[in-house]
């Protein structure tokens, strides 16, 4: 099955990249990488407000961490054209927003990481690092960035 | 106008890159690309110190992403010898010691990403990631990284 | 004396890399360049758990750094099976789990980074960024992540 194909039985459509801003851009290429910016939790369009280990469970975080995912994969088929280029997903960096007591950033980002393989096969599956943060732009509970190999 | 008549108008000067210490150093370059150390905000050669959401507003934070945003042209002046060997401006890493209230990182990280556009045109739009820490090396309110390719 | 002798010396013996988890794994190599998954501080093979500022010392965080620094070498002999191919060792990003009050994040990172050196000499001299976090993966004190250039 294709890259495409996955997505559809997985009923996954891909988003639009929003317009940049004047001063950064969703991606930039180099060689053959694709370094992506970090892209935050969004619901409905808004950002996905709420911290991990007070006003959002791990669930919940988990369910924001595929969302991203998901817009992570429309800003690499904006940047590519067709998601066949990508040679490997490189690296993860997932930042959950929590409480000093939440110590399950790992699990919150293995939906992203899992819905990458189940979308991509092996060369989906990436070198990661998860870890708490204080507070994430517009208040957004998940943000994760990556890099990618492309041809 | 070259990158050096741009910095003139804008009335900047690059600072030297402080001596590395023993076992780390203010950059390294690997094939076209250069991994540029996190650079903390400082003013008048102190660490700048102040959490934001408490003791610094977003103006000031701002300002402090922007000195940094020239420290990190001082370093990669230093790396090349000339600035016209950049290619681009990949990847910045934005990091604002900040409060679990405070929500406006990219803000911040807004004028250090602009500065790169004013001086470096085009090729200084950069992907990027901007989120809050709880904490960050001698108190400093801000930290900064980047990946630039080079010529 | 080779990078094997100086371990010798050292009296460090290299962990085996943990089996990867299904959907994401300890390093991935996009051509020269060698991405490896953040690692966590670990004691007795277990998360090694606490917070700077609080429950640990600087001092503790820094042994907890050497443990990591050990455990990316054994990931990155296992990536290469044999440390000699390591060209460089590009970029640390090391995070300390820890107090809004906690400053000291470059003196725990630097046993990390020290150990590099000692154990790869001139190549083991890296850029770095460290800076505080609010929780890492299972309550960890200390993450560490890498990107090396190999041969």
């Amino acid at each position: 099955m294709s890259v495409y194909d996955r997505l559809s039985k997985l009923q996954i459509s891909l988003p639009t990249t929003a317009a940049p801003s004047a001063a950064s851009v969703p991606f930039v290429r180099t060689g053959n990488l694709l370094f992506v910016s970090g892209h935050i939790a969004k619901k409905d369009g808004k950002p996905w407000v709420g911290q991990l280990g007070s006003q959002m469970t791990t669930v919940e975080g988990q369910e924001a961490a595929r969302t991203i995912a998901i817009d992570l994969m429309g800003t690499l088929h904006s940047a590519l054209g067709d998601l066949n280029r990508i040679k490997r997903i490189v690296k993860l960096m997932v930042l959950v927003n929590c409480e000093p007591t939440f110590t399950e950033q790992h699990l919150v980002a293995n939906r992203a990481s899992e819905l990458f393989v189940e979308v991509f096969g092996e060369i989906g599956i990436q070198a990661r690092s998860a870890f708490g943060v204080v507070q994430i732009p517009f208040g957004s509970c998940v943000e994760i960035d990556l890099v990618a190999e492309v041809r």
